[in-house]
């Protein structure tokens, strides 16, 4: 059983930075209409076509009239004017309303000419064909004038923002049909080794079901990229490099999962160095050391640990801050902060960073590691740290830097189901 | 123009608790692959139908032996075993390990009947095909025994459970293929109205852009629904009650958009009740009167005011607790907190219950409300406060409740791009 070892490792910091460095925002775009366009990338700053409104109108039920008319209106002495017609919303007045004359509106109407304001129908008298108005009523009263929600070529979207409801609302708002998106970025993921099986298989002795494919699909959709996993493959190079090139040609981002090592069957880094530039092979972690990374033109194909634990928390740590980047996201996909240790349970391997992935209870940080090749690892875990090589132990108490992910690996709050 | 007073209005805790308490969550569900499960919800419980591992494995690479043949072996008399074969991750070793025989073992592979310990390859002399142990080796030490990560029968993933990266890892692991989930509500939205205008048409006096469809879209994926926006309607009550009882047959949900007043062209009051059971027609609040509910069978209708902001404040507070509830999902849509004002701006209007919406700057909350008309209304606004109704003017420095929505309507870090 040949091994060969590594050489020397790259801290993880630097793995990041390097990864993230070769990460080339995506140019594709999608043209989108507004409805669907929830949560992408604007590929384009967006200016409103017209002003919103784009006429004056007003947004209550009344009676457009000429302020000059209400002049000195008391309620003993009232204006009295003469209702000469109607404006519904989708209408304009085909007329002009004259000195002594009013027109009932409804919300949402345009002025007619000649008015400038308008009174409510709850402040008025009315009587057949007139109405009084018992107080003198300003000029612009109940009126929003064209560009009062905002103004003609204003910047609706910014190019990189993330589309929100009332982004999408306001670009609607000016008829703005569609809207232009970054594509998201496609990940295959190929797993590799002659112990996987798919799904569905018969266990045996030695067989383990492949489940990267599951966590690390679900991963690089909630960094707004599109999976595309791929049935195992077995430990043969030449198979494995076929399939990492045809890879290649059609998905921006390749992870290949297991034959990461230095054993005799893992292939990954003898491979990955002819598809790219070698950005590392093995990072001074604990879980994940044998992780490899390399920058083929503008895309990345990775080499992950086939352990579960090991490769979903070097997928978060290393490969979703550079995915993020390639989807125009902002943020590398978790939020710092600290955290108070629940328990010392922590002993870091000397010389090696530790990822201590971490569940909270009543305010404070337990880790849920058991092992990298054990999923349940992850179990109820909402954040991670990354202690610094050298360090020993953290007791319980201690205040923690902590990372924060979004969305979490576990759910927040555990159902209390039996 | 008539118009028919509202009745008694309805508190708005009231409303959205009828609403609430006539939603029927899903039945309806659908078997989808692990790799497309993310952020779905479990629609029965998954329990492990194999331990995992299956087997007793180890997790290092090194030699599987029999512990006693190490009995009081010691740096200056080591035990020396003799190798008989090696097993890698996929194989069962097809032998026995006997006394004084050891088994070269790779990471993930199978222990060998007989052996019941594995040593790593850095703790032993190795000289051709003999192994030279140190210490004594205890029995079960580097074995991860069958279950230990989790048992066979352990629930995985409990009904209602939103799927996550590692409860999706997890129910893999054990060859689980496919998870049935609740389908995904579907939504239909009926903008009503003569003067809107679907968007890319040529604006004109009176005439406004549909902007309706776009925000509840992006609310309705947001709390797990299917959105099925449609193109406005005219003010025609026959096509609007045949579009409604279409729409019925065939989403989940059905919303319509304007319409929902009192006046004249106001035809829903009148078009709903003969759909269902009417929950509410005006609710006592600021902005968003105009807003009715039936429930029709084990389905909802509501119609939401026009105006942008009303349409979509109450899309928040009142359907979107009873859409989530439908799509199985946890909790309303928002989450509590407290927040000090920064600016006493907040004047409500006596009798009803008023929606601020907030957006939060070095740690205050300032109102983003410039109208319900006006879609800006809620341009960074991140949460909204719901002041009782008789409350009058809240000041600067004051504390007041907020509801922190999820996702925020708009962005929560506004870019600085001119």
């Amino acid at each position: 059983m040949e091994m060969r070892p590594f050489g020397r490792l790259t801290p993880v910091e630097t793995a990041r930075r390097r990864l993230l460095a070769a990460a080339r925002p995506l140019r594709r775009t999608e043209l989108l209409s507004v409805e669907f366009a929830f949560d992408r990338v604007a590929a384009a700053s967006i200016r409103a076509p017209f002003p919103v409104p784009t006429f004056a109108r007003t947004t209550w039920d009344g009676y457009a009239l000429r302020s000059a008319d209400t002049r000195g209106a008391r309620r003993t002495s009232p204006s009295t004017l003469r209702v000469v017609g109607e404006v519904f919303a989708e209408q304009a007045f085909p007329g002009r309303v004259g000195p002594g004359e009013a027109v009932a509106i409804a919300t949402g109407g345009a002025i007619p000419r000649g008015a400038d304001a308008v009174v409510i129908f709850e402040e008025v008298d009315i009587d057949g064909r007139e109405v009084r108005v018992k107080r003198p009523v300003k000029a612009g009263e109940r009126i929003d004038r064209p560009g009062h929600d905002f103004p003609r070529g204003e910047i609706l979207v910014h190019e990189g923002e993330e589309l929100t409801a009332t982004a999408l609302g306001t670009i609607a708002a000016c008829g703005v049909p569609k809207v232009s998106v970054y594509a998201q970025p496609t990940v295959a993921i190929l797993p590799n080794g002659n112990e996987l099986l798919a799904p569905g298989s018969r266990p045996g002795p030695g067989r383990i079901f492949e489940s990267n494919n599951a966590t690390l699909s679900a991963v690089v959709r909630a960094a707004g990229g599109l999976p595309r996993p791929e049935p195992p493959l077995p430990d043969d190079p030449d198979r494995i490099e076929r399939a990492l090139r045809v890879a290649l040609e059609t998905a921006d981002v390749v992870l290949a999962t297991g034959g990461s090592s230095v054993g005799e069957r893992d292939h990954l880094p003898r491979i990955l160095p002819r598809l790219g530039t070698l950005l590392f092979h093995g990072i001074a972690v604990r879980a994940g050391k044998p992780t490899l990374a390399v920058r083929a033109g503008s895309k990345l194909v990775v080499g992950l640990p086939g352990h579960p634990t090991s490769c979903l928390v070097n997928m978060y740590w290393l490969v979703i801050p550079a995915l993020r980047k390639i989807a125009h996201r902002p943020g590398p996909g978790w939020t710092e902060g600290w955290a108070v240790l629940g328990s010392d349970a922590v002993a870091p391997t000397p010389g090696l960073a530790t990822v201590v992935p971490l569940r909270f209870e009543r305010g404070r940080a337990y880790t849920t590691y058991r092992g990298s090749s054990v999923i349940t690892s992850l179990a109820g875990a909402t954040a991670f740290a990354m202690l610094p090589p050298g360090r020993r132990v953290v007791r319980a108490g201690e205040r923690i830097r902590v990372y924060h992910l979004d969305p979490p690996l576990g759910p927040v709050i555990r159902d209390a189901v039996a």
